[in-house]
């Protein structure tokens, strides 16, 4: 049985509605299903009303809708939920047809279930999708990965909805195998939590050390969006900041406990497994856990002192443009990272990356889509084995210009006692890696000194030498201590 | 059948045969066994000629050595080998006997094991053991958890080859059920990640910043050792400092090139997972990272440029006493944080975990073991469901007096481009901690803006609200969209 849709959507939560009406906007024919009948019936009666988009109640319904090879897009709750319903498709499919996991999937699931599904000869796509509701509805980031032979099939129609570049490339293209995109997705939102981070370190500073007010804190994001921090969240913390309801702030009355759903802890855990400093993302996710505490800060506030801050507030003129060039070091600090991230997981799981389309996917549509990236796609469409992003012309030098900003914000901050956890990481992790020699030495003579760990040399040999470093151990090597 | 050996141990590499001489001079009689026979001949002829030890050429004939209930501890590579041992073991034992896992177990293989050996009668105690092989010989520290029933079975053979503090007290309590142990000992291991980053930092600002020689450097550590950092790793630091070889410094020769065996990143992962900000242990885990990418600093190095260190060298008069505040304050912060997990682990786990216990257990025999334990000890004796370390008078006190060092210090490193991610991640962790109002309003507002993820007012009710920040939003709330 087949019918005339080009696709079907499964899940019609606000991302999945929108997802399918800005693909009929493209005059892709569109059948949805939802677990629940009165979702899908409310959607084709109201908004979707008087379009090609169609309905079903049942999968089988659904299947019988599309055109072969069938493509079946989920857009339902990672977990359990996406297993579920790849088993009641599987008995509906053939051979050829293409599921499609729109979801916010781990991508250790997307690898098992690419892996998986590949004997079945049902063809498996985890795509991560960015944008939140409006990116949905009017062009999103998407990152596709999974079983390179579904590729062909999809592309047209998903580099149709994906937002565009200013020069129209789509933001969207091909990632890598298996759970390769829900993974790129993954490192999209540990990258989005350090933007986000940076920028409330940036507001603090601004309004507890220079004492700016709403409106002028406002004037000062909307300026740096059309200056070289251009980027989609700096944009919305400007409107963030002006937004006002009967006259009062609405910045002002919310509460400082962050949430978060999972992905920057998952990306930082994933920098843990493989042995990369993901250091700015790191401490952006544990700043979230750190104000969840609410009710312990208010009563730490009132035991312990600080410093006290400026009592005039820091000049505009002098501290502006320095923490610019803070926020802009740190943001390429970060991205340097998430691309270090990407590089180790490549060859960790055997993908082959396009560095260079990843910065391309994220430039818009997306969360975190800056002019910046335009920048990460020149330096790796120059050089596409390029180690570190810090070892780009372009980047080394732009902070290079930045540090001595960057470092007298830094200093700052800690005099008057601001945290700015990420900002300052990112400084240690760039005077890190720009030293030949750091103290590791040390560190390696203590484990060989209590756990006879051995070490290796400067002199180039690879050999692994022990020292008996007080006289008196016994020169066994341990190899059941940790350290 | 039964013989009149009190333990059975399991695994001769270096702790194995250590414990068991330990044991053996606490006059405790050990039966043991190791895989490779010869091993066990090679240890019994050898170094335990003539002492109660014997050894045991298979399983059942290590078994049939015990006395009832019998007591058998295994010092296996932890994983399979310890899953295959208890697989080989249990059709050997009788209800009521007890099996130790003394090895470098993740807790949570620890706690399925205890759960899954409930059901067959025989006891199971997961135990960190603290020391590296000195510690072994001659008293280490030692975290038992599991069959709470088994604890009373074990207790004075374990407490007497413990270590024991200044007081006398040993150095081994009961931690808490299932996995505890193992749990106490990563966390144990996290903190001694921190503490020798730490160390290593101080030593990097000493020689890169204040130019001193490694016999300067001894001193200082030297004396610190008899001050409020007393401590086993700035014990050995000075040692590592002193050591010459044919007239040559060996620390000199060692490569800047960290190793690890995992424990600090499990530490890591778990504080991710929990939610809890472990900045620092965070930062020195990736520090060793960051060490690890020696090819690429070298590189690096020679590409971009950083501030110039000053030339003289710091004053020593000066800078000294200001680095030691520098580091003891960065202490506090990072064992505050250490007993933040344990507490949010002993709540997620459902454990009942002795706070003032474990800083006693950590008071000696262990690799981080110091004077300052004693003071946790006091803060959780006096109050025991203290929240935070940071809010006992004693620890407020002494960051309060050392902060304004450690402001300075930062804001040296921070000027000359020396790298002290994990001094500096402790100073942001504590104005951060001491915020009562933190920018993660502005954070929320972001969510809400672009994923209508909704937020909680400061007002205190705990409704939950969504603005439409642009007016043209559709003001549902996100189901799907992951930030």
């Amino acid at each position: 049985m087949s019918g005339d849709s080009d696709i079907a959507l499964i899940g019609l939560a606000v991302m999945g509605q929108n997802l399918v009406l800005n693909m009929n906007d493209h005059d892709i024919k569109v059948a949805v299903y939802n677990r629940t009948t009165q979702k899908t019936h409310d959607f084709i009666n109201g908004i979707a009303a008087n379009t090609s988009i169609s309905g079903a109640e049942t999968l089988e319904e659904l299947v019988g809708k599309l055109k072969s090879p069938r493509k079946i897009m989920m857009l339902v709750k990672a977990g359990k939920p996406v297993d579920s319903t790849i088993e009641q498709l599987l008995p509906l499919l053939d051979k050829g047809d293409v599921i499609i996991d729109g979801g916010n999937s781990n991508f250790e699931d997307s690898e098992r279930r690419a892996r998986a599904l590949k004997s079945t000869g049902i063809r498996y796509l985890g795509m991560g999708v960015s944008g939140g509701e409006e990116g949905a509805r009017h062009g999103p980031s998407l990152m596709p990965g999974g079983d390179a032979t579904a590729w062909p099939l999809v592309k047209d129609m998903f580099q149709k909805i994906a937002a565009k570049t200013d020069a129209g490339e789509p933001c969207c293209d091909w990632v890598g195998d298996n759970g390769a995109g829900h993974f790129v997705k993954m490192v999209h939102n540990g990258i989005e939590y350090g933007d986000m981070q940076l920028i409330c370190e940036a507001y603090h500073f601004m309004k507890t050390g220079m004492k700016l007010s709403n409106e002028q804190m406002h004037q000062i994001f909307a300026r740096w969006n059309t200056e070289k921090l251009d980027s989609y969240l700096i944009e919305i913390t400007a409107d963030i900041l002006a937004y006002q309801e009967n006259g009062q702030y609405v910045l002002d009355t919310v509460l400082d406990r962050a949430g978060q759903k999972g992905t920057g802890k998952w990306t930082g855990i994933n920098a843990l497994e493989l042995g990369i400093p993901l250091t700015l993302i790191g401490e952006a996710v544990f700043s979230r856990c750190l104000s969840a505490l609410k009710d312990e800060r208010v009563s730490a506030s009132k035991l312990i002192s600080g410093p006290a801050t400026p009592a005039n507030g820091l000049s505009e003129s002098e501290w502006v443009p320095a923490l610019g060039d803070a926020l802009y070091a740190s943001k390429i600090i970060s991205y340097a990272q998430g691309f270090m991230l990407m590089r180790a997981a490549a060859e960790e799981y055997e993908w082959t990356l396009n560095y260079g389309g990843i910065a391309q996917m994220w430039r818009g549509g997306c969360i975190i889509r800056s002019a910046f990236l335009d920048e990460i796609k020149a330096a790796f469409d120059k050089a596409p084995d390029l180690d570190n992003l810090l070892l780009d012309e372009y980047f080394r030098t732009e902070v290079e210009a930045a540090q001595s900003n960057w470092r007298k914000v830094i200093g700052k901050t800690v005099e008057i006692g601001i945290p700015v956890p990420a900002i300052s990481s990112a400084l240690a992790f760039f005077d890190g890696y720009r030293t030949a020699s750091l103290p590791a030495n040390l560190l390696q003579a203590q484990r060989d000194y209590f756990g006879a760990h051995t070490y290796q040399k400067v002199d180039g040999d690879q050999s692994w030498h022990h020292t008996d470093w007080t006289g008196s151990g016994t020169g066994i090597s341990s190899s059941s201590y940790n350290a």
